[in-house]
């Protein structure tokens, strides 16, 4: 059961404001970690790396949430707390396209064997303060 | 088992930057939310109210996570998984002190009956990248 963003939220997330992902370690503790975002329709997409824990975290858990405000207005903020899927993303496409979101270039070269996978957050529920 | 921060982490928590903390749900999804905190020795003290979200959790799990990371260079970042506490704080005299860090001003006035707790988050593990 997925929900909907509201359109002030679709605004930020398709600003380049970096967001805050949490995911949830076998011991119980949460993971935070800095992404960049971008939203497909009302899902939240971020790029990370096999072998990382957050992809280790999401394929157990199968869920993600997200939190990220307005550099300008960091008292107004989006939480999102989602289910998560990856897929692969051999020719890592998903993070030149965040660079050139955010930094307006190209991503840095990775090591050879770089396994890039995109992480799809879809809302399961949504708060947004204003 | 505690450990403490670099310096540099201490001096990003001193600084009026905006932090996530991250608490886990009973259903075992992380909850996020800004907020404004403080650091006393190495630990990282932010303010509440009973009845939220957050301390609930924080009873339950003893476990919160910080992400903070300076506005101006935000590829830089402290991670701090910790072990947390809550004691009452019937003067609000944390959250006062906050916003004059924050603010530069008072704290708005709050509802009557509003009780105030500070949360304590005494270090596991700490990433530093800066």
């Amino acid at each position: 059961m997925t929900t909907t963003l509201p359109d002030a939220a679709r605004a930020l997330l398709d600003a380049p404001e970096q967001a805050t992902i949490a995911t949830v370690e076998p011991d119980g503790q949460p993971q935070l970690s800095p992404v960049w975002v971008k939203r497909d329709g009302d899902d939240i997409l971020f790029s990370t790396t096999r072998g990382r824990r957050k992809p280790q975290n999401i394929e157990r858990t199968g869920q993600v949430s997200v939190l990220v405000w307005p550099k300008d207005q960091p008292y107004s903020y989006l939480e999102v707390r989602g289910s998560a899927t990856i897929t692969d993303d051999p020719t890592g496409a998903l993070i030149e396209e965040l660079s050139q979101k955010y930094t307006g270039g190209p991503y840095a070269a990775e090591p050879e064997g770089t396994q890039r996978v995109i992480v799809r957050v879809s809302p399961r529920k949504v708060l947004w303060r204003g």
